[in-house]
């Protein structure tokens, strides 16, 4: 018998990465088709959080996906992809970041729409199937659309998202405000981290041009404890940098309520990145007021400064 | 003023690449969107004929779109599309072949869907805007969905084109299998064409790994009328070939009512195609039974040998 086709979200995955697989991989199977839902790598607290909440099962593990057939949620570049990926067949991607480098030798079913989360496009293959959205998997789909919006506040924020949040969370029977307040604190719960793990936590790598360039993300209410710590993360960063031989790498220190970010740099262009950005660095630490999707406000820029 | 956005399709266009355009940019003008149906080449026989039968203006043709941005229907690789693109702006791509070489910047809307026609793809677009399809609309696209499957006759018709179909022929008052035929026979009409028109006429080019490779395509119900041409046929393919550079040309005279085809090969590398096509070259041609689909049967297999 064939290996089943792995639903797989991105590296240092977060919660709209594992609720989406989740949540197609049970589109799938309820369309007959053998998938399973699996992961790149650790569950985080907020994740761990939603998934105890809803009570669903932590998807599969997959270290070396070589010879499997995946269908991709929530990213389409191989840097973000499970080890292995390129050595894979890929057979379908739902995503809503930029389109990446992922090529294949057949026509599959890929797509992009530029919306707050997977997990919306997600509600939208649902609906064009015609199955119904189940209290859990509704729980699920809300997880990921208000983690990834930080509660619709994130300029990603479309009115797509807004509409389908409401939808979900009658569904999922909790008031979508409250609901989100519980995942921020899940997300904010960074007391007891090493530096170099605030920074890897949520951390995507992009090819641009010839540079290779790592942006981590800490989407927090409570800035200032990272920002104790500031020392330490830049000596973790310097470290990150040599060991995997980053052109660039920034550090996104985002006050989800503020809606604003401090960039911390590692590397050696701070000054293109300074243009790209529009903004200037002083003891490698830059304030980003408004900033607050890498995705949308600090990807673009940099890609065309260094693509 | 900033430019219209162009609605585009591919290279030498053919029905579905003209009709998806024009069918888009209503969708898209419908909603309010500042964008112009566009085309990168001259229209065919086939598609001047489905213009004038649903009075509708020819696109706009595109000498060079450097700096515009597009919204690429029905390819989505450099190679094919307009000249210029690879300085332009992709902002959208509606799709039914392989994922190519496309990046973007910035989250897009991105579509493919394994389905017979791009046409197909934009029936599902206007029923998910909730905007009515309109005579003259249904005509366009049952025009390039009947024209990319050979009325429903390719390997690449899915369930969904036969129901669509269907629907379409409707709401446009034809029957589809009757204007079908009268497709087929502007399709067929070679008589008059010089042999590097033939060659030409539908033409693609793909980069596999490092080499070049140009297929062209005639889907006809004369085949004996194209091949009582072979020599002066073979003849241009070479000429081709020394002009372009190509490492590989392939010529599929596609029997569209036997379902069959004869390949004809200019280029360096027959051994690698035989190979590729499991089949075996008598004096530059081969016969490939069951073979009517370039995308389908024949890129695949190139692909993965040359890529
Ligand atoms: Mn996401
Ligand atoms: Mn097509």
């Amino acid at each position: 018998m064939a290996n089943p086709i792995y639903v797989i979200g991105h590296q240092q995955p977060d919660t709209d990465t594992i609720c989406s697989a989740l949540a197609y991989a049970r589109l799938k199977q309820a369309q007959g088709a053998d998938v399973v839902p699996a992961r790149a790598g650790a569950v985080n607290p907020e994740t761990r959080f939603v998934l105890d909440r809803w009570d669903v099962e932590t998807p599969t593990l997959i270290d070396d996906a070589a010879g499997d057939r995946l269908i991709l949620v929530d990213h389409n570049e191989y840097s973000q992809a499970v080890s292995g990926a390129r050595g894979a067949e890929i057979v379908e991607v739902v995503d809503h970041h930029r389109i990446g480098d992922v090529q294949t030798s057949d026509p599959i079913f890929f797509r992009t729409e530029p919306v707050g989360s997977t997990a919306t496009i997600l509600t939208h293959l649902y609906d064009e199937a015609g199955e119904t959205i189940e209290t859990e998997t509704a729980g699920l789909l809300l997880s990921g659309l208000l983690s990834d919006t930080v509660v619709l506040r994130s300029p990603t924020t479309t009115e797509t998202d807004r509409s389908i949040v409401e939808r979900l969370a009658e569904t999922a029977d909790v008031d979508h405000e409250e609901y989100g307040k519980e995942l921020l604190q899940q997300k904010s719960k960074l007391g007891e981290k090493q530096p170099r793990e605030m920074v890897l936590s949520d951390f995507k790598e992009f090819e641009f041009g010839s540079n290779q360039v790592g942006i981590g993300q800490i989407e927090t209410v409570e800035q200032e404890v990272v920002l104790d710590q500031r020392d330490a993360i830049l000596a973790a960063m310097d470290e990150i940098v040599s060991e995997r031989d980053f052109d660039v790498l920034l550090l996104l220190v985002t006050d989800v309520l503020g809606e604003e970010s401090i960039a911390l740099i590692a590397g050696s262009h701070t000054e293109a990145v300074e243009d790209a950005l529009d903004t200037s660095f002083t003891d490698r630490g830059a304030f980003l007021p408004g900033v607050m999707s890498r995705k949308k406000q600090v990807v673009p820029p940099l890609e065309k400064t260094f693509g």
